[in-house]
């Protein structure tokens, strides 16, 4: 058998199980699904002692690798990690039920009584790198919402992802849920996910989670529909009548708290009327929290140590302690820049002025807009849907942080006595 | 310049000018936006002379090219036809605004007050054939919704859709909104969908409509997120606790009123239970309607001057007078048989028995799900969404009919008083 024959039996061999476990899934009741999630969590972590086996596997690989600390470190796992996962699939399980949520009802044509109603989507693919968290938290996330999933994990966690994909189906089963609701992809063979990715018709969603490389390869091979969770270029616009003091609070929260992700700030736009004025304190705030700013041809005068921005700067994710300052001429002008250049992910305006926050909330066309806030609040925890599945950059289906409740598409269920059409 | 360059161009220049006026238009309030429609259905009306002057040129070209009379009927306009596009045009204009709905409103961490609100989803381009009708049908339910379009009609109507289009695009701009809100596709050449198909940055959304080579070839080559219009494979099912008067109309409606949509009936699902009772009696209605009937070897002794099915039957779309029958053990039997061989459309239970009738309304995975009523109402107009973009056979985003709300996804808009995370 050649490799790509043998590529493509390990995905037909998925996808053929996939169907028939979503299938039976969609019509578990609620108790079911939970009691699954709880053995799953007990399963997990009764297996301590296999799954940090295979996880030091990994890390010695990692390390032989030449691995960076921080791939390192996004790899391990430890006794407390551990139980932090399992923590997690209890919280899914303790979130309510997104499943045959009535979202509309009426009275329609010849009185047919019609109601609109949460479904699973069915079989969800899931491409992610590194972290073995995510095995868990998005098959828990899945099975709550009453998908099956196909999880595909990057290749420094393999041993690790086995151990805990096994654990969580041997829960599973042994609460007499099928075990091919959660598989977990064998082959790390590149080759294979075209194979995988062309299988519409036994996917029904496919959702990657990583690099842009990894989203971007994602995107051009998939025939499945694709949620993808790019990244994030946020910015904060400070008004002219903003409180500064408030500002520089919450420029320092969405820069330095944790600059490697995706709600993170990379631009800060200033009103032009308050640079004289602001730039020299936001300067010394930056200099003791020891961010690099990149500042435009208005703004560089005024900040001392700061560096000449390029147009490519506005568009950057630094995910790093760099700053880029820009100067704006009003609200229209700061809505434009965040338009144009931003990702569309989380932006922010800070103003005492009602009219000028209003015309920034409906003009920054993004997922997730603020007032008064920093941008490092969007998150599916904070957001108040429970654990998430990740951001959604995608426009449709889902947009910014994506929850079970987002792992569901609906049904038109329509009742009547006879009724036919004339 | 190359055809390639030529084309390439085009499509530059379409893309170019599509993300500004969807800017402009997400920013219109509802009374500009109606406005606008109010005005494209006046200049589509006086363009009358034009635009069935066009039309002539489209019929010609299609007689010359012996195009059957059906597909010349599909694109023949007269008076009558143009004005009842002009009045689909008032009634999108008179549906309820889908911008702006606060879908959810709550309090999270930190007293931080968040909202979910609709918001349009920006480009869209929609790839339909010959029936001139979409081409205004569609423009109107973009702009209702805020969004711009950009529009692709088939060959056989250049010149319809050309007039149409142009008479839309001037009442907007008589009304004040950019005419690049509307903008219709110029150049022909099959050679152009893979490059307008890769726009990913451009375009937001695509909505294909047509046969199923045109879909099937749209979700190969986008790079854009689609929401298809595909085929419909739609059964019923007699169950033993039927009332079979009400089966019989039920049936007749469902595959004869209108043989040729996509939410008429192709398979009939008969209890065994009631074979020997119903059969015969569905025989001699479905041969005073016309209908040759297909069926499988249980049923085929019992219904007189019925073909053999073969299993391909099951999932083919006669869009004619044949319907295919099969014979089911139980409830579960018909939902596995709907499940397998359907394509999720619309699937109906005729039953008086209210548990068989659940678990069917809850195992049958389809996008419109009936009881005892004529699987013909799936429809937008018939839902209440008012007009419809069509009826989408996607999972995700929008499922079934699709009217002007599901042209919306949604934005988080957080206020607060300086809350930074912690």
């Amino acid at each position: 058998m050649s490799n790509h024959e043998h590529l493509q039996q390990h995905v037909d061999d998925i996808c053929r199980r996939a169907r028939p476990a979503a299938r039976a899934l969609a019509i578990l009741d609620d108790d079911r699904r939970r009691a699954g999630l709880r053995a799953a969590a007990q399963a997990v972590a009764q297996a301590e002692a296999r799954i940090l086996a295979a996880n030091a596997e990994d890390l010695a690989a990692a390390q032989d690798q030449g691995l960076s600390a921080a791939m390192c470190d996004r790899l391990r796992l430890d006794p407390e990690r551990l139980a932090g996962i399992v923590g997690d699939i209890g919280r899914v399980a303790g979130q309510p039920d997104p499943v045959g949520r009535v979202l509309e009802e009426r009275t329609i044509a010849q009185d047919l009584q019609l109601r609109k109603i949460s479904v699973p989507i069915g079989v969800i693919a899931i491409i992610f790198e590194s972290r073995p968290n995510v095995t868990v938290d998005t098959a828990a996330l899945c099975l709550r919402s009453g998908n099956a999933c196909i999880l595909r994990g990057g290749k420094e966690a393999v041993h690790s992802n086995r151990a805990l994909a096994a654990a969580f189906a041997e829960g599973l089963a042994s609460a007499g849920i099928p075990a091919d609701a959660v598989q977990l992809v064998g082959e790390q063979d590149r080759a294979l996910l075209p194979l995988l990715l062309a299988r519409d018709q036994d996917i029904d969603l496919v959702v990657p989670r990583g690099g842009e490389g990894l989203i971007r390869a994602v995107v051009e091979m998939s025939r499945i529909p694709v949620v993808k969770h790019d990244k994030g270029v946020c910015s904060l616009y400070v008004h002219a009548a903003a409180d500064q003091d408030m500002a520089l609070r919450l420029i320092v929260n969405a820069k330095c708290q944790r600059p490697g992700v995706c709600n993170a700030i990379e631009n800060l736009l200033v009103d032009e009327a308050i640079l004289a004025q602001f730039l020299p304190r936001l300067a010394t705030v930056m200099a003791q929290e020891g961010v690099r700013l990149r500042a435009d041809r208005q703004c560089q005068p005024l900040l001392p140590g700061s560096e000449a921005a390029s147009e490519s700067d506005w568009s950057t994710e630094y995910l790093d302690l760099t700053l880029a300052v820009a100067a704006v001429r009003d609200v229209a002008a700061a809505i434009d820049f965040t338009n144009t250049y931003g990702s569309g992910h989380s932006d922010g305006i800070i103003s005492a002025d009602e009219v000028a926050a209003a015309a920034y909330l409906r003009g920054v066309d993004s997922a997730a807009v603020y007032r008064n806030a920093s941008t490092r609040f969007t998150d599916g925890g904070m957001f108040g849907l429970g654990a998430e599945v990740g951001i959604s950059t995608n426009r449709l289906h889902a947009r910014g942080p994506m929850g079970a409740a987002d792992l569901c598409t609906y049904k038109y269920v329509v009742e009547g006595q006879g009724q036919a059409r004339s």
